[in-house]
């Protein structure tokens, strides 16, 4: 009984609006006789990683999947902390069940390290290309954000409705495919495709990509992933506004510089809050 | 004690976002003492059927449900997978309350092989008449989809919005009750009226009923599903895009054949993804 | 621990899409030392009605809050089934919380048969009224429909979209309180407002209230609840529809009717999902 | 075992349609084995204030957080009952975990009283400001409302749908802060840009903020909770109508002052229900 309660504990129950997940897994575990093995820290699975740079990406994977900004496809990517000629990625399944374990690395050509037979993402080629051409970019999220996609097939531009998604102030291209590779299967499933895709962001944190999805691109995990979730919100803000009729008044450029600062120093109040919604889903 | 754990393993507890769910069917298997039967792999109620078309036929008809794509009506079938003349489908019930054992047999006639006084759907003959004119079609599923029905009543067509439902590139034809058989209930509750459905179906993909839903056709009931969920999604963001003003750039039909291919290849990520969040609602 | 099993299996935990809160309940029940008496079936609170009448009050009232047709306010009345000049309500208290045991008798004036000290609702009058001026009406719903509140402000008409809301296509009036009454609180809490609420319904299934939200009637307390979640679902349809662009083809009078007709064979198949979803939030 | 009951009895499970949540506390509750210190009446984190104050502003913050009225960000505040010139608002965490301990007092000029190290809300200017100019005011919310946020950069005016948000129809003006501050962070981070925000409110009960979200104001905790709750709910349904096309048929002004009178009366209906919801999420 005590091994029992000491594992919960382990799981940080404490507070939570979706306790009831929570608890029901604290039975799970109680039940299943596997309680303190399944709650400790897991040992890193990519050698030189810290478990926290892992534990960021699945805690984005899967918080994306609950926002439903992912479905059973897209990825949460970061560079390697001390290689920067690598990245980390999940092995190819849906995001919703990614856990550390199914993180592997990548070369900057899309090679996987040490694939030991897991199978990998079609489109890690938008990863690799990115990394490439941003040395300032240490994480990559690809969605297929349903906010978003409208604004991937029409003239109207994405622009930032409110402060959290101010660093959409500085412009959201559009990349199209079938300007320069004519009809294709739509994925970015070479280098070529993800060096073109690459240059179409340029300097900015997304690219939204013609009846595909959006890419966000930011300093750290976190980031990327906050920033793939208020593109979301701010597109579907965005065609409200445009619904209601005659003018929008956006924020400037200035302004959306100014409070993308704010955003950093804010980020893990928001971070803290889905961390605990998403770690009881993690105790196997 | 010993068997409720391993009662417990049979669930595949291990990941997923919807942990509460199979943790609370973990208590009441283990509260109400039936663990071991129910939890076993069940014995194929219909004769010369495998156990795993019938599971996709569950899984199919509840998701649907899960992502309210059904709500209480409609239904997911299967081709007979030795005899080509004969169909396998739910008796008269809400899909998020389909089971194995509630799978009857159908000949393409519409009549129940077997019906032991089980009452069937009226509109069993969407589903017989489709498998008659189109034998590569081996799964139908016919929704009441939110998203669809709006275009069900307009003169806009449907058309593919991103790579996933690139299958409607080829086109969605939406058939009008009305007109070959005036004032009727909506209703496709004879072979006549299945029959002209069919023939506005053609080669495609989907076709839409106007004032009632839609029907999805594929090789296999997983990839009709797909196609349910996908339409659903589809139309959503197409009404959105559309709302935005302006022309909205499709995906052409070269496109959509292209990308297509790629939906059979990842199939599977998703289809697991949904798998494990609806065994938890089949333990009894 | 045999008590406690029998406890639960009079929740019927069988077969629900909602098992988690079932088994919750389920926990509830066992830890709580409550079981038996709470799980039993009730003695039915209102002399000479039948348990059955009451629980459909319930599930009606707890299954449009789930939907969120109703959110705190709104109310689902029966006329009662051996007196026709009383009906049956329940104090006031939020749908979702509505037990057997909070329903209440009235007559026709609005007047508590047994008050008993309770609280009952302002608006009982728009019930009183229509049981008076409708002999076949056995059921009122008043909703705060967040789906057709717009439409109870526009010109545009609510109209039948597809087979399920076939009632819409007789009609569905919109009431002014403003126009006989001047500016008022909006609320029906007098006779005289009741009883010209009930001519505009008219012979109806529909009427929508200005500024308000709609109340809709049945031959039975599950028709007029199905006819209340299907308004909400049809003016969302109908919206989408309409922002689509162009004409929008909607049901005529005559497979109106016809399809009506279908939705009473059909109702126990939708009653029975809903039912199971709510039952479990039944148990104390 | 006695002492787990009675644990369970206070967090009060018997009626509620969260049930699951609720019954999952209560697993926690058992099986961590701090039950008995969790479960009781907390004692008051702020000297001299009454400790249902401050459950009305933690189930005030969760609520919002639960309906997606608010995100990670936004806050709930009190004025102090008995110190008219301090307010009180939780240390700067995502909604959703406030919890009565979280709860600092401050001074008009948003000096934390007695900070013990804790971070406060860069935004509590809103408050002190609102408080100052405002001697009827007894609590403020300020949310990123996405109903509303659309409202905020266009010229349409947020006007009273129905008679549960009919505080709208007194007006709800626009604050800009670009007009008098030019580019900024938008956020009101200082007794300045405080104190032109209250300006703009003047004597109404919402103000909105450009390209920012709302505050309301109310004689009460639970009445500003419910007006940013109902505000949120009146823009979406706004859009809605005016996506019909033609003219919308507002609630005059003297019908929104009758309204509002009632939603005093009704007010403890609906906050019940919100209660019952959050408090399982509150058990430690």
């Amino acid at each position: 009984m005590i091994k029992i309660c000491r594992a919960i504990w382990v799981m940080r129950f404490d507070a939570s609006d979706r306790l009831a997940r929570l608890a029901a897994v604290a039975v799970v575990v109680l039940l299943s006789g596997v309680a303190e093995t399944s709650a400790q820290t897991p040992s890193t699975p990519v050698a030189g990683v810290d478990a926290a740079l892992l534990d960021d990406i699945v805690i984005g994977s899967r918080i994306l999947a609950d926002f439903g900004v992912l479905d059973g496809f897209g990825h949460v990517s970061a560079r390697h902390p001390t290689n920067p000629n690598h990245f980390l990625m999940a092995r190819s399944l849906a995001p919703a069940l990614v856990t550390a374990d199914d993180i592997m690395e990548f070369d900057l050509d899309g090679n996987a390290v040490d694939a030991r037979g897991r199978t990998v993402f079609l489109e890690r080629f938008i990863h690799s290309e990115i990394y490439k051409a941003r040395p300032d970019v240490m994480s990559v999220v690809h969605t297929h954000s349903p906010g978003v996609i409208p604004f991937t097939v029409t003239k109207v531009p994405l622009r930032a409705m409110f402060h959290n998604p101010s660093f959409l102030a500085a412009g959201a291209p559009v990349w199209d495919i079938r300007k320069d590779f004519g009809e294709t299967n739509m994925l970015v499933s070479d280098s070529a495709l993800g060096k073109s895709l690459a240059q179409t962001l340029g300097d900015k944190s997304v690219v939204l990509m013609r009846g595909h999805g959006d890419v966000t691109v930011a300093p750290s995990v976190k980031m990327a992933v906050f920033r793939a979730y208020y593109t979301d919100v701010n597109a579907k803000l965005q065609s409200q506004a445009i619904a209601l009729g005659g003018e929008v008044n956006y924020l400037t450029p200035g302004e959306g510089e100014k409070a993308d600062k704010v955003n950093f120093i804010v980020l893990d109040r928001i971070w803290n809050l889905w961390r605990m919604r998403i770690l009881p889903t993690l105790a196997k």
